[in-house]
């Protein structure tokens, strides 16, 4: 089967439905007609087998997960997505491997109304680049760099079972085998919160998707605001499974560290946090206060009111560690 | 050194200077704020080391291709250029490559007032995806379905030199060492032709870059517009240095066949033509007639006005061949 049959029958297949796109798939370029008055984030993500995911990470989950990762970035200023473009790399045909990976990428997109307008077919180890465009109004997108001393910080809903799941497949823990199946749904289909990115436009001081991990995470709306933190890990929302398979502290700093968690973390001045609260609780996505910004510029660590030590770093592709 | 240093040191140094960019690299997203009235064309490709370019390629070179090679696909639609999101697997943190690699892709950057908006560095096998963007006005592009029978095939400059240099350096042939320096720029370093796209927009009915063989891209056309083509080898504009390295035929053959050339492929209605000569000898590339569309839905190869059979097969990846 030659290149060309392959993208045309797996991903020329996306009917247009959306009306800004004036030229899909099969061109030298897509064309599209922007909405006007509008801003366009963009967003640029590569997952590398055996470095993002797991090398037998199935073709499906691949297809989701590169997908939401880009349109978590999308999320994370607020935007509503749009178009995707899809460059993938692999090392041989399959026909299955195909269908099952643009099924993955075809659920996201149909469920966002996002159209898929281009991409490159190549061979070679197995990776997957997607740059995800949306839209946002004019000077209206959340960024890491407007977050005040004296902001609430907040996090959406669980963070850490992706990382306790990826542990776990690594064979370097144990979980109960009644957690397994929902973990591995964590890490293998992270939920963009598109909903909630867009309402926070109207309260959020700052805003940053956990990828890296929330303390690095975290650490990059510090820099970017040029503020300090306080992290109350009581607070921490971890779940039940990550709660029984670690040590407490343990279990909290693999929720600091981890990262793949694609949840929402951001800032809110203390005069928004009311309506902020009430905004959201319409997006049916749990919210959690868990710390304070001050204006130390370094973040700090707290359990039962009194500072811990922690080793933070987070993940970091190249890192020494 | 860590990831984001890399990034932030040589791909967050060049300024902001298009007014449409509203935040460039350094957060989630990129945001923009696209002229009104005007579409976006969009494509994206990925260069995989040893499948796109040979392994030992210089820094400098994968920069400039990557970019050029996108560049190419908006100068087929009449585009201009804007923005450019720039993905990178590469196995080792090197800082002298990364310097190298990054002056590749600036100065193209800045030929064209293209600014880069956001990407992603990663682990792995190297290879290099670039998104591009561009404008055109609207409903005013060029697609490769617009061919009408009776209609000129034209293209731009030279074909073949860079297949050439290819097969130079795997050993397939030798060149005389005159001709070594001009065809391995001609590979390492494609112009777009951006210029001519533009003018081409009021003239042309179909237009291609060649990327994958004058010969697949010629088929691509045909087969969206529903056309056939005579194509007159004695036309075809190869240099000296193909003319002296191989029997003509072999020379036409690799013109034909070998892609990489990223000049355009394009059609013109007899009632346009003269007008197109003329607004294309300001921009100062060489065109050339090379045959006529004609209703039979085939590819016919002429030489001294008699039809000669060539086996037409371009580079395919995946290909059986």
């Amino acid at each position: 089967m030659k290149e060309f049959e392959l993208i045309k029958r797996y991903f020329a297949e996306q009917s247009i439905t959306r009306k800004d796109v004036i030229l899909g798939i099969g061109d030298d370029c897509a064309v599209i007609l922007p909405a006007e008055r509008q801003h366009i984030a963009i967003t640029t993500d590569t997952l590398v087998a055996g470095v993002h995911f797991p090398l037998n990470t199935s073709a499906r989950a691949i297809g989701h997960k590169v997908v939401a990762v880009s349109l978590s970035d999308l999320a994370a200023m607020g935007a509503e997505p749009a178009w995707l473009s899809l460059a993938i790399t692999l090392p041989e045909i399959s026909e299955s491997w195909a269908a099952d990976f643009s099924a993955g990428v075809f659920e996201l997109c149909e469920f966002y109304n996002v159209q898929l307008i281009g991409g490159d077919t190549t061979q070679g180890p197995l990776s997957v680049t997607v740059t995800a465009q949306g839209y946002t109004p004019t000077d209206k997108f959340l960024t890491r760099s407007g977050a005040k001393v004296g902001d609430w910080l907040f996090v959406t809903e669980n963070i850490g079972d992706a990382a306790l799941a990826l542990q776990y497949l690594q064979g370097q823990l144990d979980v109960e085998e009644v957690h397994r199946a929902s973990i591995q749904t964590k890490l293998d289909f992270p939920k963009p919160r598109i909903l909630a990115g867009q309402v926070l436009r109207d309260y959020a001081s700052a805003a940053i998707d956990i990828s890296d991990g929330l303390a690095a995470d975290l650490s990059h709306i510090c820099t970017a605001s040029n503020v300090g933190a306080s992290l109350v890990l009581d607070k921490l929302p971890i779940s039940t499974a990550l709660r029984e398979s670690l040590p407490l502290m343990d279990a909290y700093k693999l929720a600091l560290t981890g990262g793949d968690d694609y949840e929402l973390l951001f800032t809110v001045a203390a005069d928004n946090r009311v309506a902020m609260e009430t905004a959201l609780a319409t997006t049916g996505v749990k919210i959690t206060c868990i710390g304070q910004l001050d204006s130390s510029n370094k973040i700090k660590t707290l359990f039962n009111d009194e500072s811990v030590c922690f080793d933070l770093q987070g993940f970091e592709h190249f890192s020494d560690k």
